[in-house]
């Protein structure tokens, strides 16, 4: 019975790193997507977002199933509660991936992004692609040095957002070029990005939590839920 | 302690119900403060989000020394997960009508929305209140019927959001006249309201999962989890 219980517990964790191994692909193509106007690969982002979704209803019924049947307490009551929270994030961020993509599905064939905006989302979305990696690993290895630092990366993405804002409202001359399409484009995408970073944040504390056991504190680990 | 932990457990729902009031008075007040311009209302929402984390804080604590204390099994089980989701929910929502508020304060003294945009977002504005309004009703009653009619609404909400595409995208005179922090802000808003709409359905959702412990299928209750 304890050994089901290990292995069903460490199938939690794979089933996090294999969501986040699929976000991460995702967020790949989609922006590779938006960049290149690549519609096949638009396309399969949007039609791949399912996979994630379905990763997470099996990740969340066997975290309620373990509730129901182990009743775990301390560290492995926290791998539990930590799946459920964490498989909530990493459909989310699936489902930006898949909103990045479906812009750039729409302007087809058409680039969404004007060539005004490229040199700042060529910075986005190297930052955003470095946030989907280091959610692959914080699930993979628990580094909490590695939680700290995405933190901080994401005071950077915030950063390149506001910076989008600049852009659209600047009074040049170079911006009053811009369509309501690319507007409207530019803000959403800037949204997806910046929540996408959010959410990256978000995994990094619970990975704190997951460690620590402190939902709070960031320094003292705690021994105790 | 079977007492007690009935009393853990009616905590758990009435602290969802005082989020959830606490996310419609801040919706409520943050599209007042949009439309009116009011400054003041705006930094109340703006400072009172605090709050709707505080109770999310206290609310997630609580279920997880409930999973810890009390192992609890099928309802008993449902509703501390439901709980834990459903806080990650509310408090979103609590975000967005932040995000509103701030749109509403960032434009003042000016209104964000230009008259052309009035008529729309005043439906836009009853609908979001009206979900706002129904996730507190469904947190206080698990009405299952409610609880389908909510879902239906949100077809509704999604149909005014892509009539906010329509009108910035429009190719009249009218429109042209928008500058481009009016898109900005109609891009976002419409957002802000739409994301705020699909929470209500993740409620609507997660009270059919409560209720009838099905987490996929809404027509036919279950016993088991």
């Amino acid at each position: 019975m304890r050994e089901i219980f290990r292995q069903d517990l460490e199938q939690v964790g794979d089933d996090l790193v294999l969501m986040a191994q699929k976000v991460r692909t995702a967020m790949q193509d989609a922006t590779a997507a938006l960049t290149t106007g690549d519609l096949a690969l638009a396309e399969r982002v949007i039609a791949a977002d399912r996979e994630i979704d379905q990763v997470q209803d099996s990740l969340d019924a066997q975290c309620v199933t373990l509730l129901a049947r182990q009743a775990p307490v301390a560290t492995d009551l926290r791998v539990v509660v930590t799946g459920l929270r964490l498989s909530a994030t990493l459909e989310r961020m699936g489902d930006l991936a898949r909103h990045v993509a479906e812009v750039a599905r729409g302007r087809y064939p058409a680039l969404a992004l004007p060539p005004l905006a490229t040199e700042l989302f060529d910075q986005v979305v190297t930052a955003v692609n470095a946030v989907a990696d280091d959610v692959v690993k914080l699930l993979e290895g628990h580094d909490l040095n590695l939680a700290s630092q995405v933190l901080e990366d994401d005071d950077q993405l915030d950063a390149l957002h506001k910076e989008t804002f600049r852009l659209m409202l600047a009074p040049s001359a170079d911006v009053s070029g811009l369509s309501a399409q690319q507007l409207v484009d530019i803000t959403l995408l800037g949204r997806y990005f910046e929540r996408f970073g959010d959410h990256g944040v978000s995994v990094a504390r619970r990975i704190m939590f997951l460690v620590t056991g402190d939902p709070f504190v960031r320094e003292e680990p705690l021994t105790t839920i």
